[in-house]
């Protein structure tokens, strides 16, 4: 029988209940080392922190996050509370020997990650960001492929993620569901928000990215704070689209905004190699666009692979072919897959390392949103 | 705090798992009258039922499903075995006061459903057949724009579930997995698997049929049976289709087969009215197609509504708009739906008697297909 | 130089324009052994015949049919006239010896169909009936690939062509534009002007048909006559569904409308065959949907085969792959062939002994409406 | 009966082909004040131009273009020939008085483009660039929609042209059809090729560009040139990657390639607005997807519209509903309103001075992609 894994959750919000339901879930589908347990939840909000808790099975709860840190019977602090606070709270869960897994992005600013990176290196703990877009099984998929070879020299890579929630000038900064509208909470606009992502599956799938150019805008100059209720000065940027030269000699495009109307969460991504194409897209989620030049003249086009056969990655687990799975699912592939690993030379990915890289990359961005000039990493 | 609801599950297959993740689920998303527990597991493989059990979080096992349905620690009995078993253990458990739900199709011909119809309802115990579809949120809301009115007169009703897994002549019938093929513990191939999803759906949403013509055919003659090893006659329908006469004027096409190449489960609807129409398949299961009719001349066209809007049916308890749900989550929204009717005066459908009208409509299309006559219902 | 080929055409509408830009157009694209020359328009109404043949460069008109197929300079006589009038002008012109065209469908019935091929075989002329959606470049290309072997043994064809321009019970019966409402110029509704196409189609890539059931319907049963500007009884068929059994043991699901919403001209083809599957629809002509099981597994889905490079069917004569062609390049392609091969042994089809093949079926489709019985081909 | 319209064409290749087929089928289509006659074509090897000439019938043939353009039985001189020849032929013929038409883009560069629009306008001549993408119906759709102000405020406008045509090696430079790949003849790569027909459509429906930032690429630094038969240095832009300001305060992100397997001729547009968003593309010409944020909120969605009705731009003119049409008829649609307008106050556009500005931004596309420093135009 697997040993336990007692899971400490900080933050109740949407990326709480996401967390909460993969752990919930995975020991269900996947065959795991260890069985987790949601042991406690811990939000500043006793009423709602202790409703969350009796919706998931939590077993107790904590209104100090560094109370539940400390905990003996914690073994994995899960942070899904907003950017600004992951630091702190990883580096005392990391200092306190707990594998730590943070919400995407790690940080703020690759300085707090490079903190963050030490204190888990230094304490020697498993530690992961959820960039759960990785483990749909389509973009899982698009890197196996690319891994293979059958693309061979790869020309392009372009990835978008467009929103429209925040068209409205009357959608305030700050506050639940509104944080990531506060360059203080958040630390950038749609660049750490979307483009995080974007750039997450692009360092995975296509290796870094050598150099960038960007163009940054905030569409709506002032909203009113939902702390002091006053009109402010936005600080984050609303749409970022960045050109981007990767160490392979491909060429990237990356876009992202909460300005395009029509588009609710369209994650798109295409990479074009020498001898094949692959596409995809959020809102499709489970299926891939193929494109395979060696296939004989008359028969060529792009082949829209619907992703759920039982040798597709992850959906042997799930149901039958022709039955689709859905958004959270990406989230109980990430904690089945860290859970698998936590214990191994070869940890689930990506680590704080690897998400360093990330919010590198989201730095340079907006600095050349403000200078106009290349940026070379 | 909820009363609990303890649930004895016989069957450990595809469905068996689909209901107990979807018990599982549902409180986390829904608020239920009654709190559900996975009280008893039952199968005949004691080992194989244990495992499951112990995936599942089943509290105890059974091996005789007549021990399950007599424990006075049940509440509600639910039946995912093949067809052929439907009657007993439904007949069964309803006289002994448990509240039923049977995976579809509620029993292989309509005599052995009008048993079953009047055994619950002589108990008056809360039953359900598990026809999931209706709750793909997109057909739900096919249901609520067609009852609104605003198609106007329906015309057409069009509705396909195409399969291609029983191509190939080697596929066994009978046994785990395959006795769909053996008409002894189907009642039927394709008619009962597949049509009757969509003739459930189609009665639900746009009401009785009058009468129909039939084709059936059995591509693959011969095939060896699990229980025998030895090749015996197919018994089942490989593809019917039909031609319907609605009650309400409008014809129908109903068309399914296990050797469409290249389909997997495509389910797929249409229903076209005076003014609009409405379209939807099940690999794109969060879609609806949409097509108004009053739209402004120039701007008509058919409209993709990515139905994860927090208006949408269901949905509002699920994530953020974009983002998309799978298959199982169906019978969630049924389990959800079923618990919260089932202490109430408007029970959550379909119930056994509604359920039994698709299993008329099913037993004519066989006789049509052999008699090559028109069946009045 | 190519020798001229004189054409008169009879008729100014729809169908006479579609067939003198074919004629026009021909031979910019396509190498002919004999040139078309628009030599003489024909119609009733003097004055819109000349202005018509203005627009097109028709040398001469005629007002009386008769006098056009006596002409001595008219090599081939070109029937774009409601169907009523095809048998009786394209009997007179095949005794007059001259090459015939008809517009489809050959004629209202078998009957007057029957005496059509008579009368063009017996005079030896060349002979075409105007079926253009054979060649659309990837419909031919679904012929040729059925041909192949590629899809092996065939399980399944079905066909749609939907429309909704019928729905108001104020379009009129008889006249310009409306006489396919009129039985008496039509012979036959959706059957005869709609499902003819699916099913010349059907016939020349899936074989003939051995028996059929079918279902018909008048949604509208009485509309004002443009002659008479009284309502009288609709005679025709609205829409009609058809269950066919091949001879190749394939089974046959088709379905014309005029009253489905939403839908202008959506003709859709499928094809299900033991190791593929092929899809089309007229909306979307250029591109061509396959399905090729022998593909490697986690790759294998529809591809969308965009119907533009220089090795499919026609393509080669008009731009660079992936600039599409429209609806009217299927008159182009026919003419073209028909052209290139009436004075050799293998005509290009259909002839009007082939499109008396569809002419039987859609009579049996009427028959079996009325009925309720198979009928055997 | 309208005036002859006499045009001299120079070139007898894609382009040649396409006008010429345009000016052969405007008038059976449409309503012009001057009848198009094909009277003379011009090239430099006589017996392709004779050919040429045979096929679409044009009266005479010329072996040089300043002998054509003195004859004074030509009205309109239309230059179809590669890029380095347009502005000496243009200057010369409007000189001469000759209305002229010249294949996009205007010139090399902006500093040729000025002295043609300066001859032009000191003419007083009729003059047109062919950007024949403004006048596929959709896209003109676009331009009405956006003109109507249904957007609102513009935040976004993104275009891509997708090619892959010359990903292998050992496709030459210079020569016939390969002439694009010649920084002589062609002036630039995929910027003067493609994405002047991206800027030349946003140009038109979003307004000026106020400044921008590129990345350029040429992924095959050498190719043998056709002239020599010896490799040389390749001096095109295989790829461009632009980010602009617009004048109106959007965003603007723009791409070309001719390394994006799998796609053939993929210009895609898109723009977002405050109420409404709006996209296209060439493969599938005859949709535009709009999304209407006005829409009652369950239905909204993206719609497909089929832009085959009366109602839409062009259409009327065509067949009917439902029929689509292909790539040449934009070559159509813009010789008869050229024709319509060419002897009117408000000619049809693009004019030599419309099409300058797009070459003034080609020129700073090329330039950023060498500095890397953003561009004021």
């Amino acid at each position: 029988m697997a040993r336990d894994l007692n899971i400490g959750m900080v933050g109740y919000g949407f990326m709480g209940r996401c967390h909460s339901n993969a752990f919930r879930t995975a020991p269900n589908f996947f065959d795991l080392p260890r069985r987790p347990v949601l042991k406690a939840a811990c939000g500043r909000d006793a009423a709602k922190t202790q409703a969350f808790a009796d919706r998931w099975g939590y077993e107790t709860t904590e209104t100090d996050w560094r109370k539940l840190v400390e905990r003996p019977d914690i073994d994995l602090v899960d942070i899904c509370v907003p950017n600004d606070l992951h630091a702190e709270i990883a580096i005392t869960a990391a200092k306190a020997g707990k594998a730590v897994i943070t919400e995407k992005p790690l940080a703020r600013t690759a300085a707090e990650g490079e903190a963050m990176v030490a204190a888990v290196e230094k304490a020697g703990v498993p530690n992961l960001v959820c960039y759960n877009y990785r483990r749909m099984p389509a973009v899982t998929l698009v890197k196996q492929v690319v891994d293979s070879g059958k693309l061979g020299r790869i020309y392009h890579y372009r990835a978008k993620f467009l929103q429209d929630w925040t068209i409205s000038p009357d959608v305030p900064q700050g506050g639940a569901g509104t944080w990531r509208l506060d360059v203080e909470a958040a630390g950038s606009g749609v660049t750490g928000d979307l483009l995080a992502h974007c750039l997450d599956t692009a360092l995975w799938i296509n290796g870094s990215v050598d150099s960038l150019t960007a163009m940054t805008e905030t569409f709506v100059k002032e909203r009113v704070h939902a702390a002091t209720g006053k009109a402010q000065p936005v600080g984050i940027d609303d749409a970022a689209a960045v050109l981007t030269r990767f160490a392979n000699g491909s060429l990237g495009t990356f876009e992202s905004t909460r300005y395009a109307r029509g588009h609710k969460a369209l994650y798109t991504l295409e990479i074009n190699g020498e001898h094949g194409s692959l596409a995809w897209d959020l809102h499709d989620m489970n299926r891939l666009a193929w494109f395979d030049h060696r296939t004989e003249g008359a028969f060529r086009g792009w082949t829209s692979i619907l992703v759920t056969d039982g040798e597709h990655p992850y959906l042997g687990k799930w149901w039958v072919p022709g039955l689709i799975i859905g958004f959270e699912h990406s989230f109980v592939h990430t904690m089945a897959d860290f859970i698998a690993a936590m214990d191994s030379d070869t940890p689930a990915g990506p680590t704080f390392r690897d998400a360093l890289e990330t919010t590198r990359v989201c730095d340079a961005i907006i600095a050349s949103g403000r200078s106009g000039a290349w940026q070379t990493l």
